[in-house]
Parts: structure tokens; C-alpha cells; sequence
């Protein structure tokens, strides 16, 4: 491939993360690769879980927590290196960690254009005639791959400062405070649109954006940067959320890779689910009797629709409004502030 | 509790061990009340994944791999100090982590003398009358929990050296290939005596005895004694899973607090199911069948039995001869020799 150089000695932030990008994209074809083989023998059986990993993040996805985290780095002053690079693998292989763990969750039978790690097991065990539940085979793997990707990522974040181990720590935590929340409210199927945010804040915001760009401003030294990142961080990963449910309950699953109306479909107390439920009685028998299509055309266009895209425009207003204040580099508060757009108003 | 204090200023190897032991245990109930507290607010739906890890571990265990940690830190000339005990604890978390995520594979109910995460969140999801499926509940929030216990070894294990880091994420990975060799091997109801040694190597010898030894002989700088921990870890941990399969096999749950004929239920390729199938035919009719009782009372006192017996006693008699050119100081020699009998012959 050839590329135009930058003209000058200093090229633009775009382009530095760029370069960042492509190293963690090659970064995790060869480590992934290194470990598929090291499994392989003495008895392939071992390397199924590896396979699985290799498989998804080859699959692609929108390494968006990889951009944030390097985003944060190199707006912070960072100079290119491995550490970043290793630590953009590091989010990306947690990422698929917690997708490969959710999807068993959710049940989810796609992601990203393909069978989930547990459908597509199970599917092999019903297809061999195995002994045993097919499901609970699926879903045995599913556990072990995702085990797997976390244990990945843990090694390429190993030897960072205390400082960056305990962001890590605070991450990954919250990541499954988050997580418990979101299964025990759609469990219980109780309509609470102060809880629907706060799981929206814990498990998007802070995850997503906030400590992925904290991640890359303490590895670079500049721990001041923190506090600047939160409000962007927090609100942005907040409008990236309700993206989420709004691509869930009204897009089209040819377009994001994995299934729609999952969420519908779960009785998931999104800030949508919350608001229609205590809005209309009749919404709740619609979740109860999976009547996911009927939710789509009973919600789409509503109020309620229109006020979760205000909010998002709101929190997106927000986000960028902090980064103003922020001491940050010109050109990486317009990078920021493009991102917050792409990443609210994206369609997948 | 009074003790009367060792008589001379140089205590014995198990008093050493045995203080440590202590602070590993009520290091892991700060922490973990630490934690337990930080995700009861602002909702406490976030809280059961922390919940759940500390009631298993505060309802007991072998703590064998903090033990076989710290006795190869302490025969490694090491001084007693936080390091180490920090390390036990993560290795003690990890094993929480397995053995949760373990009971969902192998739908087990009860675990040191409990029901198991998922069992009892299905039972909560049913009681309460919730939305969705039980089963998927429960093990929606049992993966949560093994997750979040695998979070905390992590955060407990940052810090140390390199050599430390890459033990770990091997002890780690080894574990989950062992895992996945184990669970697609009895899927497959293949009878393969020499899969079942290579799988109790890998998840038993290596993970339960040979990689804490290494880890407690790298924490204390003595990396030389590696090699010499290898033919008595992985020899001893080979004869714990060959005991451990005995109990499962033959023995009483209510000695152990958890279920057993668990492995013939699912299948588990033991060195005595693959035996003993190879030896008569009957034996798989009887596996598909569920028949574990059955298969108990045809198993027990046969030839095949007699055989795991033989290796367990020769596997011992391994890890003690390899412990006589170790240079090791004597009372270490004699503490390790006689745990190897105690961890070989025990009864729960």
C-alpha cells in the first residue's frame, strides 16, 4: 500500500493514531496466532478456546475502547510505543472477553456477521452426536473462551504502573457491577429510569469511553488529565449507549452484524424500555409475551423515542462543551469532538 | 487464642507457613468486605457477583494452592512479607473463579457444603417469580461472579516482576486449555488413557502443585528452583486429580460438601472411566445411561481401581525422590514430603 508521507514533521493526531491502530491490529493477529499454536499440541482439544478468541477479533468490530484509550494517550503527549500499543490489545481482548460472556448471557445467537462462540459449539456437539447437552457444551466453551480473552488481556497489561493497574482493576470491576445490574433489572422487569442510567454510566460510559481514555492519559504521566476526560468520557460513553439500545430496538441486524431486538426480547431496562413501560401499562404483556416486533412499531416515532435522541444530542452537547475547558491540544480537542458525533450517530 | 511462642528465634518451616496462612486469610476477608461494600451502592443489584465470591471462599477450602505458594516461597529462603501473601490470595481468588465458573459446566449444586452461585440464583430467579429463564439467570450471575473472582487475582497478582507475570498468565491458560481438553473429551465419550493423564497434568499437576511452587520460588528471587519443582509438582498434582476422581468415583459428599458421581454423570475422561472402559464394554451403555451408581458399585475394588491406586502410590513416591536432589534446607524436605502424603491421601 502506498501512502502519501505527512508534508511536515509533525503529523496530524489522525494520523498517529492511525499508525497505533494498525500496530494493535498487528499486534493481536500475531499474539493470537502464537497462542492458537502453542495449544495445538499436544492435543487440539485444548486450543478450541483460543480458536474462538482468534476468531472474533479477527471478525473486526469498531475498536473503539482501543481508539479511546490511544486517543488519550497521544492527546496526553504520549509518544508512540509499545506500551499503549499493548494496552489498546489489552482493552480490545477484555472487549471480546465480555462480548463471548454476554452473548451466553443474552443467548444471542450472532455477533459481529457470525454464529456466537456458544451457538456454534453447541452446534457442533448436536451435529457429532456428543454425549451430553449440547447447550450446556456450548456454552461450556463460551465460558472458557471469554476466560481466555480476559487472561489474554491481563498479560498484555502486566508490569504497568500501579496507577494504570488500579484503572484497570476500577474497569473491569464496575464492567461486571454493570453487567449484574442490567440482568437483575431485566429480571425483575421493573420500569426505573434512574437505574436504566446508571447502568447506562457504569457499564457504557465509564467502560467504554472514560477509563479507556484515563487509561491512555495515566500511561502517558499525565494522571492531571483525568478529571478532564470524565465528563467527556462519562456522558459521550452514556450517548453511546443509548445509540446502542436505539440501533437494537429499531435498526437493521444486516447492517450492525449481531441480532436485533435482543433487548425487547430480555425485558433489558434500558432508559427506552424504562420510559415507554411507565408511559403506556399495555408495554409490559407486549415484553412478557416476546412480541419484539410489535414493540419496534409500537415505539418507533414515539415521545419516548424522540426524548432518548434528545438526550443523546444533549450528552453529546455536553461531552464536547467539556473538552473546551480542557488542556488539551487544538488538534486533538477536534478529534475528540468529531468522535463524540461519529460515535453517538453512528447506524451500527 | 493463646499459642505458646517457639521456643528458639528460628521457628519451624510450618510455623512460618502457618502464619502466613493466617494473613492470607484475613487478607482475603478485608478484601473482599472491602469490596462487598464499594458495589452495595448506589444499587445493590451490583453487589451479588462480590457477594457471591466471598461467601464461597468464606465457607472454607482446602487453601492448597496458597499453601503450595507460600511453601515454595518459604523453602526458597524467602522472608515473610506482603508480596507473597498478596500472591496466595490471588491464587486462592483464581481457584474461586474456577470452581464457579466449573459448577456452571458441570451443573453441579453444591459446593463446599453450599449450593453452588448458580444453583441458588436460579432458585431466587424462581421463587421471586421473575422474568425470563431460571437457569439462565442463575448462570448469568455465575459467570459474573467467576469473572469478578478473576478480576481480584489480577489486581492482586499487578506489580510483580516479570517472571512472576508470565508464570501466571501460563498457570492461567494451561488451566483453561485443561478445561476445555476436559470437557470436550467427555463430550466425546472417547476412552484415551493417555488424554486423561495429559489432561490431570495439565489442570492438576501443573495448576495445583508444580506453578504455585514456581510462583512462591520466583517471589522469592529462586528461579533455579523451578526445575527442581517440576518433577514433584506436577508428579504429586497428577496423584491429587487421580484422589480426587477416587473420591468422586467411590466417596461419601457428605465428607466432601460437594456432589459426587458428578464425573461419571457427565462422562469426565478419568484415567479410571477410560480405563475401565476399555476393559469392558458394558461401561459406556452404563455412562450414557446415567447409571452412576451402578457404575460405582462396579467399579469399586476391581482391577482398574487397584491400577489408580498403584499410580497415586508411585506418582508419591516420584514427587518424594525428586525432593531428595532438590536443594532445598531439610525441614523443607520434610514439610513437602509430608504434604504430598496428606494431598495424595486424603479423604474429602
Amino acid at each position: 500500500m502506498t501512502r502519501t508521507a505527512p508534508a511536515g514533521p509533525d503529523p496530524s493526531a489522525r494520523d498517529d493514531l492511525r499508525a497505533l491502530l494498525a500496530q494493535v491490529e498487528s499486534g493481536l493477529r500475531t499474539f493470537l496466532s502464537q497462542e492458537r499454536f502453542r495449544w495445538s499440541r499436544p492435543d487440539g482439544r485444548g486450543a478450541e478456546p483460543a480458536l474462538a478468541v482468534a476468531e472474533l477479533v479477527g471478525a473486526g468490530g469498531k475498536r473503539l475502547r482501543p481508539r479511546f484509550l490511544l486517543s488519550g494517550y497521544l492527546a496526553a503527549g504520549g509518544e508512540p510505543g509499545e506500551a499503549p500499543v499493548r494496552a489498546a490489545m489489552a482493552l480490545e481482548l477484555l472487549h471480546v472477553s465480555a462480548l463471548i460472556h454476554d452473548d451466553v448471557m443474552d443467548d444471542a445467537d450472532r455477533r459481529r456477521t457470525r454464529p456466537t462462540v456458544h451457538a456454534r459449539h453447541a452446534e457442533i456437539h448436536r451435529d457429532r452426536e456428543w454425549f451430553g447437552e449440547p447447550r450446556r457444551y456450548g456454552e461450556s466453551v463460551a465460558i472458557l473462551a471469554g476466560d481466555l480473552a480476559w487472561a489474554y488481556a491481563d498479560y498484555l497489561m502486566a508490569g504497568t504502573s500501579p496507577a494504570v493497574a488500579r484503572e484497570w482493576f476500577d474497569l473491569k470491576s464496575e464492567l461486571i457491577a454493570g453487567q449484574a445490574m442490567d440482568v437483575t433489572a431485566a429480571a425483575e422487569l421493573t420500569p426505573d429510569a434512574e437505574l436504566a442510567r446508571h447502568i447506562a454510566l457504569v457499564k457504557s460510559g465509564r467502560y467504554t469511553v472514560h477509563r479507556p481514555l484515563t487509561l491512555g492519559a495515566l500511561l502517558a504521566g499525565r494522571a492531571d488529565l483525568a478529571a478532564a476526560f470524565q465528563p467527556y468520557g462519562e456522558a459521550l460513553g452514556e450517548a453511546f449507549q443509548l445509540r446502542d439500545d436505539l440501533i437494537d430496538a429499531f435498526g437493521d441486524g444486516t447492517v450492525s452484524g449481531k441480532p436485533v431486538r435482543q433487548d425487547f426480547g430480555r425485558g433489558k431496562m434500558t432508559l427506552l424500555l424504562a420510559l415507554a413501560m411507565r408511559s403506556d401499562e399495555r408495554i409490559r404483556a407486549l415484553v412478557e409475551r416476546g412480541e419484539v416486533e410489535l414493540l419496534r412499531e409500537r415505539l418507533s416515532g414515539t415521545a419516548v423515542h424522540a426524548r432518548i435522541e434528545a438526550r443523546i444530542e444533549q450528552l453529546v452537547e455536553r461531552a464536547c462543551a467539556s473538552l473546551a475547558v480542557a488542556a488539551l491540544p487544538p488538534e486533538w480537542r477536534r478529534e475528540l469532538t468529531s468522535t463524540a458525533s461519529s460515535a453517538a450517530y453512528r447506524e451500527a
